[in-house]
């Protein structure tokens, strides 16, 4: 890693000790005119919600909280490097020099490309080794940088907070190798898959960091300006629909109206899912409303239909649920990104606007929003052929015994990997 | 809520997609000039303060983690678009085509219009039913639309870090609701009413992240530059100065000079409350010093004396001390605010700053402070009326049986609202 | 402290209402073009670092959790406002009338400030009381300002993050305190100082906001545009690196392949220490990568060899190992700048970015590189000695039998100063 970085990556314009003469050339009269100003408040909630974040949303099983936290933390600390380096190549690269001049904005990305991999860590949960995960992430990170040269550069297609190339991606990939990695008697075997009281209250701090900052997720990387305030905006919205639906979907979904914590800490995150692609669009507040309902809706029905079809009928073991919070309502913010680009028109956007919003400039100027639409279309199917072939693959490999399999009655239990679980029974026993 | 939103609610200038045009109207030239980038790091504090803050500093009690951090979250979720409508209509309306506008601006002050709500569910903690909640928010919201039009509009009363408009109006909204809500049997009932070791290391959590962004609440919707500089400063100073207090009294009112966890957890707080009105005003460090001390010393003995008093004498059951927290203080924020302001000069503030800080623009452009420092005494019997009004009022509704009301045995147990609460009886002896 | 507030302390000329004309003497056309904007994000991340970075890492022992993250709590509010004095007579002092002038820079190095006090009472922790903590803070901050003003001011080393100033000061100011407070017996008393499995989990919560935020604590005072930009960059570099090395080492080192929570815990942050003082000069990307390697496997070694050596064989008992995570790694972190300052050149940071990055200016603007690094070497020395000295010192002012020592047998035990501790027999003996 350190000679692929001592050999490739050097600092951008806007992070370099040159940056006098940078701001000369380009007459920016403000120290705050750098990159760095519109993007680091953004930078620092994604990267809250990718450590504790995810961290903490995996901590919820009673005898794996060790192991939530700290292979996301190490996975995600690997992915980090991984993909600035991945990413550069595709992104950052500069010609007159051949180096990947690395920004604020790279860190982000590379955040958003780790989140792929966590999206997958959440369907094999419990059930991997250290060194599985490793390899998992080294081939998810070099797929998502691939698989986001094509939408982002070669399509064109526009996913400011990443409903295709994050989490539809992340979603299938992680349930292709959690398919290819079936364990027929895990059932029977594990009474530990579950939680107890205070293992949820934990799990829900990881909840609440990752709902308030989606706002920050999806604007982050979008245009200076008023597309990162309309993001916020759309985002902030669909999630506080998505909360609504979902406490009253688990409600009315059991018996005496009681809550299920599961659809808490998972489901009302959903909407901020759906909106991602066409969150810098104009979507409009009611807009964003109906997608956090509908996504709500569908992602609570999701954990209780679902999932347990999955598993019975199509040998998909799916510890996090990742298919009713990342992958379905990938596919809704997909076709809604699609449906919101077609319909864009000058006189919503303006007409500078409309050619800011989805950058229709060099080589395509002339496209026009319905094509647009098309091309974000098949964008969404890019990622998912990206994450369910990529995940086959990548769950072949891993099936290799060289990777230190864990046995069925190791899954869900620390003990196996930590060192300090101390007179853990009582803990446990709850 | 989405057909509101559809026939209502639109971006406003610098979220919209128009933003090219408005700028160059304005003759702004860098995109870094927009509202966002001046409140949305206050922002996303805000609202780690209202959903991590209050969230767990209400899982203090030992059965009702899960109710504290779980309703917390669907009451502030259904409370910030309603937030965005009522509040919408009195500030943001555009009179051009009748519509809301929203921004950043709006979501901070949907937040702020939450944490009243979220104030007066402190006093009713583990003794309402989330179907009471809700309709005890939707009042709520609308009676602090109205309060906040009055005070702010009106009277043209500042309040920047919401001293009155939200504490005094939240704390005896919640106050005056638990006194017509009075059970006499509770006490006899429940020995569910305390806190375990890890239920108060998780409330620490809450107050920790209340504490640390309480200058970015005070500061977040103040004027541009200095006045969001200064509201920062102020906050923090009085923030340090409450916990020195605290920790002080709290020990000597002790047998053994012991600390008692629940003064560390709240009354800590008191001073970011009390700093509120006055947080953008030419306070100075040691004033605001001062204030901290004083609320602090307020506070804890408010915690020793009043709480238990007001339970036996006054029948008001006040679960989390929102008295000493929010109402008392807020009280001291608002004469603070109203002195101040009354001894406001030029020369202290400069005659440019004077007309800023108090915006003595346009009909009130020949207002001097005296007259302000009236008015701002005028604005907190109007919060204060409208607390103990709305409340009673409010608490009558909820008297009604059709809401699902909770029986004494069910109080500050979760067991009766979520399902996955497994083998919790271990747990809960400790 | 009020007292000297009210004599002492006023607001700068950007916090200040006078701010309007501020401005126009200096030629600002914008209101963000005010510090307050280029550092608040930074400022509030590093508060959460002091308040619960460092409060939950010390919450790991079993039986001192309230005393970990309560101690820290009122150590730094009271330390926050000692330190405004201390730094600002140094650095603040407006000469024109005596005043000290502060603005968000200053709440930032009173942070930093605090930060290196907490250092130093993580190798107490547990073992001293309240009142010898207060005094602890009391001299730590005094030494701290004179220190940091000889190395700053007077040999104008350049230290953005730290790593001589903070960390080698806190570092060895606490050791020499744990080296003069010395308790023989401990040991065999003690069972209670380790860990049960959710004190770690609350214990990650402090290690992952200390780790997501160190690139805030290291650019939070660089200069603004590049200089911040850069920081964060190779901070963010570095830990990554830091990550890997230590779940690698960690695992290497136990029989089974077994990862130790304290190793994750601690270690994975010792490459945020080795950067400090290296941040905003041009480290380049992989030489961030090298010193997070290094300092990860030394730190992860300190834990396993050199921490029980120090104990056995040189008397210094270090709760929470901060010789791994702070001193060692600071040391790291001095040799690294002195190097990298000594090697700087005019084709690498440019002619302005060489002068701005080291502030050749005034009467240092003859000053060459190399030279600078030998100052850069002097500083570290400076720091080592007033940590060793100063410690040694205040451990005996300590030793006074006045300040309510702790016996042996209260080690690590919260009953003795908080009261809610309720039944906590169950908790304890997991």
């Amino acid at each position: 890693m350190i000679i692929l970085f001592g050999v490739f990556v050097r600092y951008n314009g806007e992070s370099d000790a040159h940056w006098a003469e940078f701001k000369m050339a380009r007459n920016i009269t403000s120290d705050i005119d750098n990159d760095f100003y519109f993007r680091y408040p953004s930078f620092q909630d994604v990267h809250v919600m990718i450590f504790v974040g995810f961290g903490f949303l995996m901590t919820f099983l009673k005898r794996y909280s060790f192991g939530g936290v700290g292979f996301n933390f190490l996975v995600a600390a690997f992915g980090l490097q991984w993909a600035l380096l991945m990413q550069g190549w595709f992104h950052s690269l500069d010609y007159t020099d051949g180096m990947i001049k690395i920004g604020i904005e790279n860190l982000i990305n590379a955040d958003f490309c780790v989140a792929g991999c966590l999206i997958a860590y959440g369907a094999v949960l419990g059930k991997v080794s250290p060194v599985q995960l490793m390899v998992m992430t080294l081939f998810g990170i070099t797929l998502f940088a691939v698989e986001e040269y094509i939408i982002s550069d070669l399509l064109h297609a526009r996913d400011a907070g990443g409903s295709m190339v994050i989490h539809i991606f992340g979603g299938y990939y992680g349930l292709a190798i959690s398919w290819v990695l079936y364990r027929p008697n895990l059932k029977e075997s594990s009474q530990l898959q579950g939680s107890v009281y205070h293992s949820d209250v934990f799990a829900m701090i990881g909840t609440l960091f990752l709902w308030m900052f989606w706002p920050s997720f999806n604007s982050a990387t979008c245009d200076h300006g008023d597309g990162q305030h309309r993001a916020a905006i759309n985002t902030y919205l669909s999630l506080a629909a998505t909360v609504l639906t979902t406490f009253a979907i688990s409600s009315l979904s059991q018996k005496h109206g009681k809550l299920d914590m599961v659809h808490i800490q998972n489901s009302t995150l959903a909407g901020g899912v759906a909106v991602g692609t066409a969150a810098e669009f104009m979507l409009m507040p009611y807009g964003s409303l109906i997608v956090g309902f509908c996504c709500g809706l569908l992602s609570t029905l999701g954990y209780l239909y679902i999932t347990p079809f999955m598993e019975k009928k199509l040998k998909i073991q799916d510890t996090c649920g990742i298919h009713n919070l990342h992958a379905m309502p990938g596919v809704i913010g997909g076709i809604v990104g699609a449906i919101t680009a077609a319909a864009a028109t000058e006189s919503v956007y303006g007409k500078e606007g409309l050619v800011n919003t989805f950058d229709f400039t060099n080589e395509f100027k002339n496209r026009t929003p319905a094509v647009q639409g098309g091309y974000q279309a098949a964008a969404m199917c890019v990622a998912v052929c990206f994450g369910i072939g990529g995940g086959t693959l990548v769950g072949l490999i891993l099936r290799m015994p060289i990777w230190g399999d864990v046995t069925d009655d190791n899954c869900f239990n620390d003990e196996f990997y930590w060192e300090s679980v101390i007179c853990a029974s009582l803990y446990f026993s709850m």
